[in-house]
């Protein structure tokens, strides 16, 4: 015996290509859940299957749900006029765990990188278009929620010139310095944001 | 919204409780997970499932199994007179890849750890004796393989002083370099253990 039982084995092999899991993590994974009972791994495996069942993508505003329309973009309390842009789910929560955002989202499903071959199309850059031309719902800004690194940025700079000609206030998230940070060790283009983006107090 | 869909927070909350994943790496694979194929979720949800319903602990050697008697236990080309005293399955695969080693194992689930209240009736000791005792398969030599480490070695000791009665040959793991090391860096303790186990070469 130079391996595992193949039922040990498939499993160590299927977590190892996940992502943030190497063979070895795989390995222990696997052998932590043959010491737990039963319930725990059926309980475990229904879960995973119920996940594609059940989650959908809201035909509006794109975010994981499990009612079209999601919960945010079904709210009448919510402001439809204004419309933050994120490059995926999990922003979107960041967002909303601020509490300082009443708007709708419109989630794009990645950012555009021509090295991994996302070009326009394969974003919801489209839908997003589609959204803007909606008389019926007026959108009067749009702001743009996405990493302050390449990718973000270049996926900015390409939005704002294919929403220019609709004529929509369009802001972007403030670069400057995190909370907590220490000046000392601020990197330079993060310090010349703070100071182009400087905001006056008195 | 300030919290994901149950069903997607649920699995989150069960994956960050797995060894090695924390509440980060947890999301991140359930948002894998959620852009996988359906089949790919079943599958895997599947080999989860069939963990426990297939794989059994052998009832002579304690590792896992297909089918008991384990593939070495039943197999007549090896020595059923030696017999290697291992803390965990993964442990004995790593013995088994050296191909150094022909005899049988002994899995003892566990090292002594009174911290963690792992106490000699926690882990396989009675059964090991009782392999002893068994007067049709005369074991000669149990060769102790734990890990040179304080739990390890107190398990190692308190098994010699069990088996002495037995009148059978106890032998250990070589303690000493790793191969690749380099004696610069070594711990004290390490070269110590090589120095005291050295060899005659002429």
């Amino acid at each position: 015996m130079t391996k595992y039982p193949n039922i040990i084995q498939n499993l160590i092999d299927e977590f190892s290509h996940l992502p943030g899991l190497g063979p070895k993590s795989a390995e222990r994974l696997v052998f932590y859940l043959l010491k737990q009972q039963n319930e725990f791994l059926i309980n475990l495996a229904g879960n995973i299957t119920s996940l594609k069942k059940y989650i959908k993508t809201c035909s509006s505003c794109f975010n994981f749900t499990t009612k079209d329309p999601c919960e945010i973009c079904s709210d009448s309390k919510r402001d439809k006029n204004t419309l933050c842009i994120v490059a995926q789910p999990q922003d979107l929560l960041v967002i909303e765990k601020t509490g300082e955002f009443n708007g709708l989202y419109h989630v794009l499903g990645g950012v555009l990188n021509p090295l991994e071959n996302i070009t326009p199309d394969k974003i919801r850059i489209k839908e997003l278009i589609n959204r803007l031309k909606n008389t019926k719902i007026k959108v009067k800004e749009v702001i743009l929620a996405l990493n302050p690194d390449l990718e973000g940025e270049s996926t900015s700079i390409y939005l704002t010139r294919q929403l220019k000609p609709y004529k929509i206030k369009i802001t972007r998230l403030a670069k400057g310095l995190p909370m907590g940070s220490d000046l000392e060790y601020a990197d330079e283009v993060t310090v010349s944001n703070a100071l182009k983006g400087r905001q006056q107090i008195i």
